[in-house]
């Protein structure tokens, strides 16, 4: 019997995470996930090749933009291939046998306590304690043997380390998604690739922002998102990160892109992918 | 000998720390300040009237808006009344007597862990723990004594917490601002305020976005900022927040709000303020 082909690829937390999901729905059950501590750890994975590619979350329908992976965008010069809305629903999870009564000490990533926050409401004699990751706090619960705690983790953590759902969706919100890139070291443009996402600035100039925007709006090229950052050096300067719908080699959008050339003072291209038609962006 | 009138204001974070500088440069040294653990506390001390005014931060030139702050002042209606950017210089604090070699661990907020990236990567052996405040971590090295820790925080806090700066500057990059709110539960507008902040949504139709910059660019109207949150409830939909150079009588802003009131679905002025001078927004 031979193994089908794995494919490598690096996440930012552990084994049974929303970042492993988001992988697995992005390249198939064929995926052997590396798991990294740190965000940075998992770009520099992809850049040095030790993986063929790497997933990270960008934005959350609720807590908004990941400011770190825009950062590390840049930084780093990888290709954005795909993406995937993936749903967020949150699962208190503890070890098996033990009940809700027994539980004092509810553990997660900072983001995710922040979005259960009615079920802390609910029960205030719960502790939260702050950890890198959702399904990481679980892992540790059970290498620990901890009773007295549970995590707040996916339905797919409780499987990975055998932990039993106390609760199921306790978030606040259920309109809570998170949007996942897939980012390679090597070029690669998929034929349905129908959006994409850059990067510019511009010098300090009055309407450069509405002037960036119009190469846009004036070839009705529909906007899916904004985000600006700061540029590091130059006090309130900013970059600007925009997606749009169209096909990089539609002449319309490399007018809009040469259009735009000519008052950028920086302007790159992160990637041409195709959208995530199961959850659609609207357009601004 | 009569004290002269004190002023009550709200900060997040401990005595000692950048809000309390930014409080004072706001308000002057009659200030009376109330600290508070959440920013969420801060904004409600201020609408349940039990302090004047509340001091935000909102942006720091290096690690860009403070989601938080931008999401609160959505919920809570204080109006912004004045703005100030704070020098932001970390420094490594201890008790007195003690050594740089005599320290362990150091603490701080994780921004400014995050901003002394290149003093950890000089000195491998100091850990990092996270706190919530600055000055606050300084604030309890001293209540425990802790001998073998250290704290990265402002000035400020070595003088009121009697801790000794190990070495000063120790910041990645010294164009390290953070701009500061003024919030205040009354309405209140300085005769010189020239620049103002809204918040606003639209149903979503291509090209909205443009057609909002458009109505303060063909007005001349300088904009110096852009943010954008998710609107909860409604995945992939944005509020914007902008601030723009401007004086509320001025016919020319009534009219540019007044247009942009025909296409949102949801407008609000945050606050009219003088714009602080001493380092100037850049325009966009």
């Amino acid at each position: 019997m031979t193994k089908s082909k794995t494919i490598p690829v690096a996440i930012q937390g552990e084994r049974g995470s929303f970042s492993e999901e988001a992988a697995i729905r992005l390249l198939g059950k064929n995926v052997e996930v590396h798991c990294c501590e740190h965000f940075e750890d998992v770009f520099r994975a992809a850049e040095k090749r030790r993986v063929r590619y790497c997933v990270i979350p960008i934005e959350n329908s609720l807590a908004g933009s990941i400011y770190k992976s825009y950062d590390l965008l840049l930084r780093y010069h990888l290709q954005i291939v795909r993406e995937v809305n993936v749903r967020i629903r949150h699962n208190l999870i503890a070890l098996p046998g033990v009940s809700f009564q027994q539980i004092r000490t509810v553990m997660s990533h900072p983001v995710a306590l922040d979005q259960c926050e009615k079920f802390f409401e609910r029960y205030p004699r719960l502790i939260r304690q702050s950890a890198y990751d959702t399904s990481g706090s679980l892992k540790k619960i059970v290498e620990q043997q901890w009773r007295d705690c549970a995590a707040i983790a996916g339905e797919r953590a409780a499987k990975y380390y055998g932990g039993e759902i106390l609760m199921a969706g306790i978030e606040d919100n259920r309109e809570n998604f998170t949007r996942f890139f897939l980012l390679s070291s090597e070029p690669e443009v998929l034929t349905n690739a129908d959006k994409m996402s850059i990067v510019f600035s511009f010098s300090n100039a009055p309407g450069a922002l509405f002037k960036s925007l119009s190469v846009f709006a004036l070839r009705e090229i529909d906007l899916t998102k904004i985000e600006s950052r700061p540029i590091h050096g130059r006090p309130w300067e900013y970059l600007f990160y925009i997606d749009f719908l169209g096909k990089m080699e539609d002449p319309k959008i490399q007018n809009a892109l040469n259009h735009l050339r000519e008052f950028t003072e920086f302007l790159e291209v992160l990637g041409c992918y195709p959208r995530d038609s199961r959850q659609r962006k609207k357009r601004m």
